[in-house]
């Protein structure tokens, strides 16, 4: 039996990889896969776009629409490096995302038990799995603010 | 004294103007105002677009990023005709809109007070005033649905 929209180590993998190339935003990608191909890839862009709704989560759910034609991305997953903010929560969750798989959570934003529960508002609810990775998840976040702490020091000088 | 940011009917009487021009998706116009001018101004385009954030308050948002070049909307109101989803809702407190006003409560999926308050969730919060041109917000919604079940009882026959 083959078994679709399992969670695939790779695809989180993927999505670190593209993470960690970020620069100038807060470092998060999001993939959103379909019978274990990829949808669509996309990374933070808020301040590099200057567009406030422009996370990792939005645009890979815009990608997707476009490319199958449809707001509705039935039987897709998502794997995404941080926690999904309410925004983004409530964006998967009408877009029917199946299964959501994030590495770690964020206790102050995180709309999927992080620090709060999103899902128990709406009638349909994406499946979530989070913790994959945790460690990497970690070191990504800290290694940004760390550089974002040096570069504000550096500018006050 | 001249008072910015203060409730302005005329913005919320554009706003149905427009919501009511919608022929293929739920009636929702959202205008965003700055020192009493306006800004930007959306509709609800989610089924017209196929892309599932497309609801009028992210476009709105995304409009006046552009024309402001800015992902913070500063001192920025909003006007729409129903209580916005938690997406458009964080969306909102994230762009830093200073005053929300909107016309009917969602007790669905309303997240400034219908369903529950979303704004608990964050540091920031925007001043949110619900309720205003209720029969009008009513009527448009009420309309819509009607003229949809219509047209699927034709289908069916």
């Amino acid at each position: 039996m083959i078994m679709f929209n399992k969670y695939n180590p790779k695809f989180m993998e993927l999505a670190f990889e593209n993470a960690t190339k970020i620069v100038d935003d807060i470092p998060v990608c999001a993939i959103i896969t379909k019978n274990n191909e990829i949808i669509s890839l996309e990374t933070n862009k808020k301040e590099k776009d200057n567009i406030t709704i422009s996370h990792a989560e939005i645009l890979s759910i815009i990608s997707a629409n476009k490319k199958l034609n449809n707001w509705r991305l039935d039987d897709c997953d998502m794997y995404v490096t941080l926690e999904p903010c309410p925004m983004c929560a409530w964006a998967i969750i009408n877009a029917r995302i199946k299964n959501l798989y994030f590495s770690i959570y964020d206790t102050k934003y995180g709309a999927f038990g992080g620090a709060f529960n999103i899902n128990q508002y709406s009638d349909f609810k994406t499946n979530v799995f989070g913790g994959f990775m945790e460690d990497k998840g970690k070191i990504l976040l800290e290694n940004y603010f760390k550089k974002i702490r040096q570069k504000n020091e550096t500018t006050i000088r």
